[in-house]
């Protein structure tokens, strides 16, 4: 998908939120049984009830790699139900040596139809390259992420700034703002200024908003731009915004809601 | 699989080679029809022509996902196809925030038996300990990679040192050398020296031999600690040392070349 498109989405839906599809077989609502198509049913029915209210969906590998084969199949089919008019993300933090990544970038960008993949950073250069070399798809690199663990590495002197302030300077330089996005993590809305000094048109990937603790409100204040700039993503708090059958109803109140809240600050900090 | 394990296989077979799985349809002898299952023939083969030669393979995760949910099934028969005498890593570079790398040392430890998984540690602590978690399994964190794009960050000035030497440093506090080992690449033979200051007794994996241009003997003679502490990997340079019939046998060959070199080194640095 292009910025173009992506930007005409936000608009004409007034909402920048991204759904998360963590879905993990243990927090099923008792009435589905707890294995690989259950988590497809589950999956299903949050996209048919959250669908307008949202302009992504992220799904977190991880969470699919723990059911093995039959849940690589399950993601499949949920990314193919998503269809073409929602921005659709693997969160699956890859990154290895260029040819490597050359495989990751198929896996996600043809074998299977993502938009984008978050991407690490640590191996440099290389390891990013080849997630920038299709066509309307998108690299979305960890700049400053919502863990306790952020502190270890990503908040660290590096030359004269913090690690996290080298790696949005270095990789923004590696493609555009029409090709690359940022991780940055809701949990560190202070930053979120600095952020905007160093990529003032790249679009964040916002995670941590919910579950994390983040807030909606600063975030948007602090980091929204001109074409919006921001997917909010909520995963947590909307899937399982109730443990019963009721859970999609559940969903839409809550990703209703998030939309809400951020046609408000589009009108607010977008003018 | 303990150390102790690992240590007694490296010493009867006079080996520390890891054979490196980076299984790509489209290199396959062309005999072989260039499809997933012709993939797991073809490995198939491999293992059965360097089993003796090595004590570990490596599956590099990237090629199997690029062939979709078929892939990731090869990629399940070729790890239990191994068996338990064998170091099996899973090649995958993941890392994400805790309950996410649960899911993914779940994925990886429980839904396969792996012994290892490549972990990317950008994110830090709540992002490697999950893999830590297993008896007899173990992380494998980037330290010092094979690739040009490691001057991006790896090698830039982080405090008093290196970042690399801060992730060395950091991460070999949160495990110890009977979960934890590190991935230095062969390339960067100047740099073993400073490394086995920070963490004498932890293996690493080197992969960069062979096909990326790393050197055997510089390798073993400044990073071999008392017990061994390497597992060399060659990927390219073994599975496609033939594109014809005789690929398994032309495997074998070089798979037995670097093992009767990697005996003498045994001998010669390690005592």
């Amino acid at each position: 998908m292009t910025r173009e498109k992506l930007v005409a989405l936000i608009r004409e839906k007034g909402s920048y939120l991204c759904v998360g599809l963590d879905t993990d077989p243990a927090k099923l609502p008792a009435h589905l049984s707890g294995d690989a198509d259950a988590v497809f049913r589950f999956n299903k029915a949050i996209i048919d009830a959250t669908r307008a209210a949202c302009v992504s969906y992220k799904i977190n590998t991880a969470f699919y790699e723990a059911l093995g084969t039959k849940g690589w199949e399950v993601m499949e089919k949920t990314v193919h139900y998503i269809g073409a008019d929602h921005f659709k993300i693997a969160d699956a933090k890859r990154g290895d040596i260029g040819n490597t990544s050359t495989q990751y970038a198929r896996a996600f960008f043809e074998a299977l139809p993502f938009d984008a993949v978050t991407v690490a950073p640590y191996m440099g250069e290389d390891s990013v390259r080849p997630f920038l070399e299709y066509e309307g798809k998108w690299a979305i690199v960890l700049g400053l992420t919502s863990n306790k663990g952020a502190q270890d590495f990503e908040l660290q002197a590096s030359g004269e700034g913090l690690l996290y302030e080298r790696v949005l300077k270095t990789v923004s330089g590696w493609g555009t703002d029409q090709n690359l996005m940022f991780v940055v993590g809701a949990t560190q809305a202070d930053a979120f200024i600095r952020i905007r000094e160093l990529v003032p048109g790249h679009f964040l990937l916002v995670p941590g908003v919910g579950a994390q603790g983040g807030s909606l409100e600063q975030v948007s204040e602090k980091a929204m731009n001109k074409d919006c700039g921001l997917l909010v993503n909520a995963s947590r708090a909307v899937i399982y915004a109730s443990g019963k059958e009721d859970f999609a109803d559940a969903a839409a109140a809550v990703a209703g809601q998030y939309q809400a809240e951020m046609a408000a600050y589009l009108q607010r900090f977008n003018g």
